[in-house]
């Protein structure tokens, strides 16, 4: 199964922290697969920011406030805090995918708590490499390849595929050909699992 | 706790199915409150139709034919059917609700089914009193009521209220103060409840 998921969306971070153990539950694996929810794909949806949509911004930012008490989860960054362009962060992702690929899900899940639970912000790449990686990454081989065509070529192809395949939401997870959208989805996704569809 | 729905809304249906035994499981009563979704609300979003937003229709679509199969569910109509004028059922509701308030919910029950199950258009208020109703609820006083003043005037305030409680979309189940938006929303709602909040 794949899971999309943009660094910049509280939900794909709270789903981030849940979905290798719902995979794992059901003997499945987990791709990960960063995308561009505000970058690309929201100007294809002809949408305006969620946080700016009038009536479901507050809504999203009381059921951010929920998830958290009900996970017991602290950040150190609000979902009203200015937005980094994540975009060196999939990069970063993609690459490591290409040359160290058992260690791209570590880095992003490290990048994901760098960013939310720390409050880094990560749009500049050397911010990227100057903090905490997992083990094994070597810094400067991944600054370099941040800036690379094949990091930004590969970005571009998985945002259009993830689109092509129907994704528009963080955090999404196919899996089997199907969508589930949203962390409150991940219950319907686990009954899935269970059940093997239905 | 309050219910808030649009007649016009699948998950709404697919929610009004399932609410009631929710809330029992748990001793609350629902009280069930029809907003109009399309015709207002997504104005003051200055959203288009769901169905209509490229990439977020198609998922629809197949959330809707997922949660049929999941829950055995046949309907006569599908969402991208044209969609009836809602303001009908909801008047006939409210009136109802001030009249005859025991057989409000009946109504509504009703009206879901009528036109989701069954596939009737009932933007026409001749034919919601032409049909199947509850028994006790008088066709001929229940038609004067749905053109009157009063279910005008309370429909206006009813839909200007539930945004003021911040729902923009259908279903929508608000408790404790706490908005749960979504058929997707519902497990949430039953860990809240269970728990009695968080």
């Amino acid at each position: 199964m794949r899971f999309y998921f943009d660094f910049v969306s509280p939900f794909g971070y709270f789903a981030s922290l849940r979905i290798d153990d719902i995979a794992a539950r059901h003997g499945r694996d987990v791709e990960w697969r960063p995308m561009l929810l505000g970058v690309s794909v929201l100007k294809v949806m002809g949408l305006k920011p969620l946080l700016e949509t009038p009536l479901k911004g507050d809504y999203l930012r009381r059921q951010i406030a929920r998830h958290k008490r009900r996970h017991g989860l602290q950040l150190a960054r609000s979902a009203d805090d200015p937005m980094m362009d994540p975009r060196a962060c999939a990069k970063a992702y993609y690459w490591t995918l290409a040359h160290a690929p058992q260690l791209a899900k570590p880095l992003a899940q490290v990048l994901y708590d760098r960013y939310w639970r720390e409050g880094e912000d990560l749009a500049d790449p050397d911010r990227i490499v100057a903090g905490r990686l997992p083990a094994g990454l070597d810094p400067s081989a991944l600054r370099a390849g941040i800036d690379g065509d094949e990091a930004r070529t590969r970005l571009r192809a998985e945002v259009e595929e993830s689109m092509r395949r129907g994704v528009f939401g963080s955090p999404t997870v196919e899996v089997d050909g199907e969508l589930f959208w949203g962390v409150d989805a991940l219950a319907e996704l686990e009954d899935w699992l269970a059940r093997g569809g239905w």
